[in-house]
């Protein structure tokens, strides 16, 4: 029963690290905070060759810090629990990005008005257009750090369970159930005072027809 | 747009660590490395006032240390999309535990059973009893870490958006739309000798009717 770091089907090609970054939501970000690890989830959005992060998690523990701090990003999203024959075979499929590298923190206004706005993109396509803009003060108030993509792999796991050659007659059910985030009804906030209509789920999380996990 | 950390409705208490802990599948655990901070996905299992977390995937990284290792192990589970009126208030609905502490190597055979028992329960409830259990060479091949749940807290955002007041006037859509974890249709391995009927999918990732996303 193993998140098997050795890819069965790896890929370490930045194509396929692009891929798996712009389909996730949410990042985890390590830091080492006075020598200690710390692990924090964020939202995130990879522009071109860098993934930008929101500092103010971590700015807390940034504070003191200048010019940059040692940070892994790790992105990691559940495909379906892979059912074995043996216990010790049990695994999940799953796609992760783990990101190396020197997190800094972004001063120029408009790369953080663009970071925002790839936020914005992440949580929903388009829809920047029609909410307020931020204005200066809070772009003062955003906190935004960058990662660059130069040490970046990408790892998973698809597929049946990879049972002893031995196993296979036993009579146990075994295969994948596959899993995937999934959008619900959305839910207006109840001071919402105009009469419109919800937006659209975003694609990806619109799974149709019911109980099928398509990508 | 932020994911807050600094808690809406936040809850420190063992009780909401334990239900966040037990609704996840895949943890975040981040170690010190030459200096460097490294986050690794991978599975876990609460068992009483302990997270276990299988070894293999740090196993390399964790050969040279004795007697354990600081390390930080954070569970996020995604609960929606938060749409508000100015794109500085999106954010992310959420629960997630965030466990510091000092991960140790499980050596005791019975423990490491009953952790895999504990793992084997997370991927799919009784299903331990189904399938071939571990061997003793299965065993020893296994590394399992143990991380105690002295120091763990956890956060979380629900509800609606928070808006600035001058912005509820402005004519956009505002909610959230859910997100969760959906198990799709068992997908048998295609080496499957018997005709067995698939498992039932587990409670918390059977989404019912399409569309609901009740935890």
């Amino acid at each position: 029963m193993r998140v098997k770091r050795v890819p069965e089907r790896g890929a370490y090609d930045r194509g396929q690290v692009d891929a798996i970054l712009d389909a996730g939501l949410v990042c985890h970000l390590g830091f080492v905070h006075d020598g200690h690890p710390i692990v924090i989830p964020t939202l995130y959005a990879r522009v071109g060759d860098g993934v930008y992060v929101h500092g103010s998690s971590a700015s807390r523990m940034l504070r003191t810090l200048q010019g940059g701090v040692d940070a892994c990003l790790t992105v990691t999203i559940v495909d379906g629990l892979v059912l074995a024959r043996s216990i010790f075979h049990h695994s999940v499929n799953y796609r992760s990005v783990v990101v190396l590298g020197r997190a800094s923190e972004v001063t120029d206004p408009d790369e953080k008005v663009g970071a925002l706005e790839a936020f914005g993109e992440r949580i929903l396509p388009g829809w920047w257009a029609e909410v307020r803009p931020p204005t200066r003060l809070e772009l003062k108030a955003t906190s935004i750090l960058r990662l660059p993509l130069d040490e970046a792999s990408a790892k998973l796991r698809t597929g049946p369970p990879t049972d002893d050659e031995e196993d296979y007659d036993l009579p146990v059910w075994a295969g994948v159930i596959p899993l995937a985030l999934r959008a619900g009804e959305p839910q207006p906030d109840p001071r919402l005072a105009f009469d419109l209509p919800a937006p659209r789920v975003p694609p990806r999380y619109d799974g149709s027809p019911c109980g099928q996990t398509g990508q």
